[in-house]
């Protein structure tokens, strides 16, 4: 028997629409929207009446990079899929894809079960798998069309950390070309990581140890390059490429340069990018550790080049690359040594609101809120129409945001697993009030209301964005 | 008493969605959306029950660059408000805006009562008015504040046809500064006028008097030249600004250039620039006077960069500049004398069905059809929601269009008061079956059934684009 | 009978060579020259020997821009081709190029004896002339074809000065169609001037009547704005064009542009844009008026970008733009309005050392130092090989520079006839000790040996600088 | 005692200067230039009189690129030094930058002393090497300093053939630190081998074994990249870049891009890329093969871009890579697999004459024929003022080349120990005729009369480029 939920009074909001608009929700799916007043919207009833006036209804958030329980450095990223999903949930987002990563020697799909063996039954929310390829072989490209048809559907490359994911432009042509052919994405960590190899080893031998080195040593010129690169190989395989977690604004251009020409490269920036720099790499007494992520964070003045990517669709997608290390034990193993400082940082909880701070300073319009956080991403990586947006056939994945409240952030009352706040202290305008996941209340106005277990896997298709 | 209309089993397509939804119209305005097969879909009823099963259903376009009964050149363009608004009507488009002319040293205002004049009460479908400014002076910049509060927001100004529309770049910054201060966009036709006109006179000198040297005299480099010069002073300004009838890459160069650097610059482009080329224009027998418009027919190898431009959003719309003149009569004016020639070619019945035959050719997505030719010019020119998409709240302007009929475009069957088809004998797949504006049936079934008279003028907006 | 003169033991440096060797000089030409050592050269005699150990044996300076007499604002600069070749010989420049002026409604043939009228008798080195046509018209035309026979082969038009010297976009185009044929050369003044003009206009109502407003009105993107136009113009015509004074990074950005794609485009920009600055422009109580020139002053971040040009040949010459007036009197007009203040500033005397400076502080090398402030300008002007180079067969205009002394700028000392310094104090390493002009000794040891006739007129030839 | 020649009559030509001037040589460096009629060059006399009237007068053409006795793929290039350098000066050469190879695992001193073994006393023109890094590491790069101060101040390092010459970008920028420090110029073979190893291997696996394949396989794109790459690196490491044989467009763009922005970044090319194109690699019956050599032949469009960057100096040197195999027995080794067909073709003997003719076709000036064939690639490898021009002090190094002879080049005719020519039956205008090194006649109006033995090893200095 049906369940109806309906959704009064709120101003809908999508990548493509802001509409004063009742939804209804049945069986964990939108089934009509009606505009506020009309007679049709008048007979509608539902066992649970959400309330939305003056406040936004939005599409759950999409959040397309994420860690959780993720080995780096000899040690795991300290969100499991309970904890990061909860925490995801908390701040708006309903959907994550994660990274299964295949150990090398072994096949994809045994990564793949062991991410399956982590996630199932854990999440909070919905979730999916992009797969990190270490070893690109025959086997292994041809173990890439078999997943495809399962539901992963995006691969990512490393062209940074040798020796553990890097692999060389000859297997990332061949996997391109393949892409090019099972409709596969590649997704592409750029960095010329050989070359920063060399500059860490001097830096470090000119006792140069301390966690701003890290920015130092990660060049954003190196950054540029491998996304010309990866740009190049991709032209000459016939391939599409989605560029993860851009940062400098020479890669910004690169990427600009490529669309100019007409080619199929997407980006993806993170808020860390938009918000923070590398004066927080530079906080004294080992705090700059909290904030050592790859590619690094950059000097302040490349943020206007990110934002104006994102503005006029250089930049498409904005995702977290959520993988937290707890300060205390984790950071704290790079002590004297900036290469050993577990990379990465904590967001999974603050996308959605960070975004919507950017809307009430000018940055991007509320619509592109929405589309780079949600349909976007959504699209990009086969999840849509499920995810992403507010309309008939959707899952009633759905936010109720208030713009108007007032928050701080901070470590002591996030909800994600992890001793530190990257935003410590930081106030924001807007959050989250209540999640819906496939019509579930997880938030209900600020009371977790979710479970383990309720997210489910998603099976997705192949990229959608240019369709 | 309200009138519901219901459209059953189509796929609805807008900029950003494509959905299986039943469409619900009451008095006149898209009520709701329901996924088909809801219960909640499975309640409604209708007076009038339309079945899209196999259709597409899709909001009526907005053609946002006609011109009706226009004077130039000693003639006037051949439809009227009344024949050129039931050809749109015929080609899926419920929305025109059209120009009004400001006579020299008239008020704006004495423009827009003349063409409200030829306009009101004959028009099938709902209609907007820019005005031209030919005349950039105190006056008409103080009136140009009026003019927005009544609905005409946007303000076309010419660096071509010297003498005529004409305005040199201190006026253009001014109106620019006006509009940057009053929320006005700045239409351009941007071509170096000043200069055309020596190559014209040269020309002539030559005996190079047939049609095909319209085409040679009005330069590329001098379409991006203007455009461009155009870009600066909107930059020195600090207004945004719209480049009208864009047909060289050249110029597309010049608008992905600027909104590389993230300024507010728009461009639109036309169906006979996608689809027509100066091969057209070197038809023998005086036939290449059918094609003469400005800025003019370009050579084959530009429309590669104008499909891309509209890819990437370098362009955002696609509009028709109908100004039909018939050869026998107006067009042959011009025989002996190439700039003799009414400039303008008949397009308001075939945009969408040529920017469908662009999807069925794989130059464009669906939605990106919807978005060029009816989302984009609503939001660019202050009509939005009304016009321009399909969503609760919008004003039901709703086409069925069948994807997979077959057509031949020519002047036998066309419903454009004008004795030639600029497209003769070119078949397309897709064609438009019924059409409504405002939930009444102006095409039904292939057959009219509107009236002159039920057009609306539309007072618009602003510019919402970057909203 | 000969007269020989023998430079013995100098390092002769050219645009091309830097050579320890020996230069005999016959009846006023360079004969010869010798390695020093060489049997050749030992058996050399000359009537006159200078000795250049430790010294620099360099071309005379060609300074392709200067303005003796020139009527401006109603007033005239204060050099009169008697003073000011004076102190151009005391700055090592022993050929300049001024600028006669057509008088609208006169034939250019009439502006050019008016000039020879000021300049002949009076000059101390050799001088030659551009044209500036005020008005371009079929007879202006014609007679441009004119004046290359008799050697004046450069046209300068200008974008600025509406009402004064402005040309409009058919004009311009005209004047390079002619230059496409008939082997002259166009020089642009680039400054959007109608716009400018509307700024003006704007600051002045706004009570902005400083110098430094000056510098608002007339923006880089104005200059960048006119620069991509004459260029367009120029390739539509089919013609070289060369662009003086450029001062803003977007106008070298523009040139760049232009030579990547191969088109003959050429800049000139001058010292002040090197080494002043809108801080100059800024200076209180109306001293700004001292470096008020158009195009004005940029902000110092603009600088990179001209030296960069320099470097790597966007900029091929450097002028002075020699156009003195004197605070007490003439800049004075312009107190409490800007836009009186009489447009130029002194140089001629100084171009030599200041580009010697950069030699010192690393901008340039020794060679492009030559090339810029002698070879080029010869070449561009259709002065060489007569001068521009030490070489056989070359007018023996030759400097010895000591580039070890050190001297401070100062209207104290300076020998131009005007009544302050730009360059106040600055101490620059490097100065010209002895100066031959056709082998007569015009500077000795830092006297003035020369005479006011001495300097004779140059017949130019066409633009060399493609040969 | 002395010997003087003392050439008459002759068009002095040089990389900035024409002259008509005698030109005195003693002890084998040319003493003194006179201009032609003067008293100071009657006086002259000498032991011997070259009659150069209606010649040129060059200096000797540096070839700074060739490979003679070449180990590559399992056989050496078929000219010697012996062979090869009297081919050289046959064709107005008379030095050579040659490549001496480390051995892998092998200090660069032995490869040094391999070098100079082969070449020593066999040289009838002057010689200097390059050197081959195959094995960057600690070791090497000491080594480097040791070779600079010894006169091999230029180090080759290939992206391309992996296992062989292979350097990966770690490599690569040690190196490039290295040489920012200690003067050196890394010179770069830009290919992404890598990938093309990939393309190579699956265009066999596809039956594509033909030599046209060769052309296919090593992408336009594929230079770029590597290209962009290496600039990036070299921006990194604060260091100069030589890129040696740029052939695609692409490649011409990164070059260009890069001197934008004023990075000190320089690129060679060669006759093959100017003068033939992947239309001769897809000659049939294998004749292709004569061809082959990387990067490979371009399809023709490629050729405008070359000379534009040779004409406004994105392009500054063009060497001619010669490295002759002969078609019977040598790149036969390649039948029925591309891949094995050895890389390399002919050319030192006909630079100079296929430059010329572009003189003649009107793609370059005649003082740049001398400055891309001799001036710069003297000043860019360290051999300025010695070689590279005609001026006092310098080595006369002299050829008389006859403007107006004409020419065909033929396999039947040549002097290169070669048993074709790529350019066979090619007519040519322009011709040397005599040859000086040093002052001694090599060539005598077209006579052999030099003699192994007499070219002297060149110890160079650092690059003087930017001097």
């Amino acid at each position: 028997m049906s369940t109806r939920t309906l959704i009064r009074g709120g101003l809908v909001v999508t990548a493509a629409e802001e509409t004063h608009a009742d939804v209804l929700i049945e069986d964990g799916r939108i089934a009509a929207l009606a505009a506020s007043g009309t007679a049709a919207a008048g007979t509608w009833t539902a066992e649970r009446v959400v309330d939305a006036t003056d406040k936004y209804v939005i599409p759950g958030g999409v959040d397309a990079h994420t860690h959780m329980e993720f080995p780096f450095g000899g040690t795991f990223s300290s969100d499991t899929f309970e904890t990061g999903t909860r925490a995801a949930a908390w701040g708006g987002t309903t959907t994550i894809v994660d990274f299964a990563v295949q150990s090398k020697g072994k096949a994809l799909r045994a990564g793949l079960d062991a991410w399956h063996a982590k996630a199932d039954g854990n999440c909070a929310i919905d979730y999916a798998f992009h797969m990190i390829v270490s070893d690109v072989n025959e086997a292994t490209l041809k173990q890439m069309d078999g997943l495809i048809e399962e539901g992963v559907s995006s691969f990512k490359l490393f062209m940074a950390y040798p020796g553990v994911f890097y692999s060389d432009d000859g297997q990332i042509l061949r996997a391109m070309q393949r892409a090019g052919e099972n409709g596969g994405l590649i997704m592409m960590h750029a960095e010329n990581g050989i070359a920063i190899d060399v500059l860490v080893e001097q830096a470090l031998a000119r006792g140069q140890t301390d966690p701003r080195y890290h920015g130092e040593v990660r060049k954003a010129l190196l950054e540029a390059e491998a996304t010309h690169r990866a740009i190049k190989l991709a032209q000459v395989a016939g391939a599409p490429l989605y560029v993860v977690h851009v940062s400098a604004r020479e890669a910004v251009a690169e990427l600009t340069r490529a669309r100019d020409e007409g080619l199929p490269v997407f980006g993806e920036t993170c808020p860390q990018y938009l918000f923070l720099s590398t004066d927080n790499l530079a906080e004294p007494d080992f705090e700059g550790a909290k904030y050592v992520c790859s590619t690094p964070l950059r000097p302040q003045e490349h943020q206007a080049a990110l934002w104006r990517g994102l503005r006029t669709n250089d930049l498409q997608v904005v995702s977290t690359d959520h993988c937290p290390f707890c300060f205390s034990g984790q950071k704290e193993l790079g002590r004297g040594d900036f290469s050993k400082i577990p990379n990465g940082m904590p967001g999974v909880e603050h996308r959605m609101d960070l975004l919507h701070q950017a809307v009430v300073d000018g940055h991007i319009s509320r619509r592109r809120w929405i589309e780079i956080a949600c349909a976007t991403p959504a699209r990009m990586f086969g999840l849509y129409p499920k995810k992403g947006t507010i309309a008939p056939g959707a899952d009633a994945d759905v936010v109720i945001y208030d713009p108007h409240a007032e928050q701080t952030l901070s470590a002591a009352t996030h909800h994600m697993n992890v001793d530190y706040s990257a935003y410590e202290g930081k106030r924001l305008t807007g959050r989250v009030e209540t999640v819906l996941s496939r019509g579930e209340p997880v938030i209900t106005a600020r009371e977790f209301t979710g479970r383990a277990g309720h997210g489910a896997y998603l099976a997705r298709g192949t990229c959608q964005y240019l369709d």
